[in-house]
């Protein structure tokens, strides 16, 4: 928690308890990376990874992406946002979303170590599907060659969350009018398996997909 | 279309569809706002509106929102994203994400005039469950104080998108190992009507929750 990640509003939506950003965090797997891509802010997707022992997350992208190259160095901003509801109230002025929010800031360091590359990927692989690391044959020289991955250190980071009701004016409440929240997840529909596969679906993605429902 | 938001790699997942951008951006209704908060990029999730007949989005937040109020008169990003499914490949490499993606860059806006602003923020209702403003109270001038507007030029604009199944290496097939994808989608739960009402759920939250299903 820093000067740049202090809530400067809504107070009582943020959340100091790191554990529970950590397990956030853990949680998820698609972030938005913004970097500042020359004079101007681009923010876009991408595949995350929780490293809890050295305290970073990693982002992985291709080598070729540009807007990537100039992230090594410079500050960064990672944000793992879920949506979880859409706040129905009374006005559209106290319209609002459940959500929790992690934001991460800090100097991106480019992962040059082959050997830090390959556990990296191997992490992200698992946040998105745990276990499945172990099932598949490691990355070739190649393949890491291909890949870029940078480090965020989690020492800036926050959560804020919003979570409950509506929060309504007294008047609108005793006009009578309607309200309330419509809860949202992501949400896992059935397993496609590859057509080139007879094989059933391997059990870690069972898994994911039942956690996913 | 401009060299900002001109695609520098996979190419082929870029959509040239105006048409294709807008329906995506009329049909989400999350985006994250990256701004320069002085030195370094913040991206917040937002609630956001398309607004066809100016080209532009608006974005909305709170006047005591510190890092938006860097924004206007300066370049921003707005990034809609929806995750589709996990893309789970027989290698860590060829593992992805089936996802579209729309990136708007431009000088964000600070919506001044209270008729507009006004207009927007119904907007973002409506983009949330549309034709839900029909059913509320007008926002107050009080309301519309409190809550600042930007506005965002769909000048340059992309769409990128990633769809269908695995894309493996030969070996890997040969192999056997299993591969498919798991479709994902954000979907919402059962309406929970808030305690205060005893009103049935109104026909447009509905049928949005029914979309969202």
């Amino acid at each position: 928690m820093s000067d740049r990640t202090r809530l400067t509003r809504l107070r009582e939506r943020g959340v100091e308890n790191r554990e529970e950003l950590l397990d956030f965090l853990a949680g998820q797997f698609i972030a938005h990376l913004a970097v500042d891509a020359g004079g101007y802010p681009v923010a876009l997707p991408v595949a995350y990874a929780l490293d809890r022992e050295g305290d970073q997350l990693y982002v992985h992208g291709s080598v070729g992406a540009g807007w990537m190259r100039s992230a090594p160095g410079s500050p960064v901003c990672v944000t793992v946002t879920s949506v979880d509801g859409l706040v129905l109230a009374r006005s559209g002025f106290h319209h609002s979303m459940n959500y929790r929010c992690a934001v991460v800031i800090g100097d991106a360091r480019l992962v040059e170590p082959e050997e830090e590359r390959a556990r990296a990927l191997d992490l992200v692989v698992d946040q998105i599907v745990p276990g499945r690391v172990s099932t598949l044959r490691a990355n070739t020289r190649k393949e890491l060659a291909a890949t870029s991955v940078l480090a965020v250190p989690l020492a800036e980071a926050s959560l804020k969350r919003r979570e409950g009701g509506v929060g309504d004016e007294p008047e609108d409440v005793e006009a009578g009018t309607w309200a309330g929240v419509l809860p949202l997840r992501l949400a896992a529909g059935e397993v496609e398996t590859d057509p080139l596969t007879s094989r059933p679906v391997p059990e870690d993605v069972a898994r994911r997909a039942a956690e996913l429902r």
